[in-house]
This record gives structure tokens, C-alpha cells and sequence, in this order.
């Protein structure tokens, strides 16, 4: 997507290590034409695939998420990292690693809104490893729901997460593929 | 704002102890039709004080600021509650009490994105004590920003966090208003 492609060369910064700052426009300030101009896309490149609800994984996917839910008009479920006092004792959990905290966290879901039989379309910020959105899976599965797509702003190729989803056999879209960051550079995959 | 307070009266739940459960479509699963909705109602009361930027707090927050901020067509920077590693060493950091995590948390804008003159729209989910909106208006005024107005979208008026921020002499505009929760009930403002 030119326009989403067109602000990471403009502002994101490659800090090394594979860590891509885009905090700017997506996961600290917000733009929110930008992300609504994403969650059009999102809706347009999934309008075919049955969708019941959207979900994603607190923080920064909330908002592409959310955006895509508007435009899919659908309710959007973000995983939590803690369990809140308003959620049930009996949850849905599982563990992914973080690449951005160095550690791993909890990922929870409350069976309330995450039933068997749904059909899932999982938005996030980032595929990187795949590692978080592999743990939105097993929420899903866990909840007896079927995946039917997979949405992420950005994928940065050189770091294998598609070859970790793709046994799934879904849909996987990126709207902005990154290849490299060797030396300092953002390389997009064109 | 007849849309929220018919969805807090059909799926709202008094958990007790001032707990008010919205988390069908506010807080853990969102309803994206509502929050832009509720974004739009903000643009309408908040049209003519001249704001550059909202501020909110992770992780509730975001979804009725990015819906504020869309229709406003501003940038959005919610604070964060961890200090990720894409952003500087040198942040603005306030602690605020958590009503639903029961202990402190930080709030923490990198200065990148909050400066000095900005003039902030504070947007957050609840005004309750006041205690995490008044540690992001102590985070602005760090950043030598003005704040010129807070919205909020569901007000408990038993809390009264409009007592703690009246002095800033600043409109504050909640959607809802919900008067009292004793005996299990949920009782608003007309």
C-alpha cells in the first residue's frame, strides 16, 4: 500500500537488531487517516472470506484492527496482556514472546467473547516472527473459532513468519513488505 | 449520547465496588460503529477549541481517541504504560493509581511526540477519580503543551474526578453519566 509505504521511508527508522521505529504514525502517536486508510484496504482485500469478528493483540494492534473492523462492521476483540478484574476466572491464555519487551507475555481472551464456530480475521501491526499472531491462533482454536485470514500492516520477510503461518492454509496479506534491514537501510520489497 | 447509554443499559454490568463492565464493546471487545460514533460526538463538542493533538492513555483509551482523532483529522499519541525499546531514554514519565489493576502505573510520552505549544485534547474511556487524567494533563504540561479540553466517555459522577479537575478551567464533556451503582443497579444522570 503506496501510502503506508510511503510514510515508513518518510519517518521510520531502522534502530538495528531488526527493530523498525515506526511509533510516529502507528504504535505511540497514531495517525488516524492513515490507519483508516489502511482498515479500507484491509476490508477491500478481505471482503470475500465470511469474517465474523475481527482480533488482535493489545497495544498496538488496536488500531488497524479497529479501522478494519469499522469498515467490515464487525467487533473487534484485542487479546490482553493482563487479565483485568472485569474479565471471568476462566480465560483463554496463552504465552508468546515479545520481540520489543525482550521477555514473554500472557496473551488472554474471555470466553465471553470469543465463541466456537466464529470466523476470525486476525489484524496486528507487525508480522515479524509470527510468534504473537501464532498465539492469536491458538487463542482462536482454543475457543473451538476458525481462522479465516491473517492482515498485518507491515511483514518483515527476513524474519520467517509467513513460513510459520503458512501451514495454515489462510490468506496471509501484508500492505507493506520489508526485505532487509542490513545496514541501516529499510529495503521494501517491491 | 442516547447510543452509549442504551448499550451500557442492555450489556453494562455493575461488578460491585464501583466496577462498571463494559468490556462486550468498549474495553476488551469494541464496537467499532459506536466508537466512531462516539469519535464523531467528540468532534461536534470539541469543534471550536483549536486542539493540534489528542492524548489518551493506553489501553482503553485509544479506540475513542483514534475515532476523536479521525474525525478531528489529528494526530493521536497515547501514553504508554511500559517504556517500549524504540523510544528515547529520556521521556516524560508520571505515575497514576490503576482503579482496575488495584496498584501504580506509569504513563510515559516520548518527547518526540508531545511539544511545547501543542494545544491537547485529552479523550479517555472513563472519568472515574480522575487519577489517570490527571497524570496525563501533569505529562503535558511537562511537555510545555496546553490543554484546552477532556472528554471522556463514560463519567461516574460518584468518583469525583470533576472535582479534581475543575481547576484546570478546561470544558469537560462525558457522553454518559452514571449517577450511582449502589444496590447493583446502574443509575444515570439525565
Amino acid at each position: 500500500m503506496q501510502a503506508l509505504k510511503d510514510r515508513i521511508r518518510s519517518e521510520g527508522k531502522n534502530l538495528g537488531h531488526g527493530i523498525l521505529k515506526v511509533d510516529g504514525f502507528i504504535n505511540h502517536q497514531v495517525d488516524p487517516t492513515l490507519m483508516n486508510a489502511c482498515g479500507a484496504e484491509f476490508a477491500r482485500l478481505f471482503a470475500n472470506i465470511g469474517a465474523t469478528k475481527i482480533l488482535t493483540a493489545e497495544i498496538s494492534g488496536i488500531a488497524p484492527a479497529l479501522m478494519t473492523g469499522m469498515h467490515m462492521g464487525l467487533p473487534v476483540v484485542y487479546a490482553r496482556k493482563s487479565k483485568p478484574i472485569t474479565m471471568p476466572d476462566q480465560v483463554y491464555l496463552t504465552l508468546a514472546p515479545s520481540h520489543t519487551k525482550g521477555r514473554m507475555v500472557e496473551l488472554i481472551i474471555s470466553p465471553e467473547f470469543l465463541a466456537g464456530g466464529e470466523k476470525v480475521l486476525i489484524i496486528d501491526d507487525f508480522l515479524a516472527s509470527g510468534a504473537t499472531i501464532a498465539g492469536l491462533v491458538r487463542l482462536a482454536q482454543a475457543a473451538g473459532a476458525n481462522i479465516v485470514g491473517i492482515g498485518t500492516l507491515i511483514e518483515k520477510t527476513f524474519e520467517g513468519g509467513r513460513a510459520l503461518l503458512n501451514p495454515l492454509g489462510l490468506p496471509i496479506e501484508s500492505l507493506v513488505c520489508v526485505a532487509s534491514m542490513d545496514d541501516g537501510e529499510i529495503v521494501f520489497q517491491e
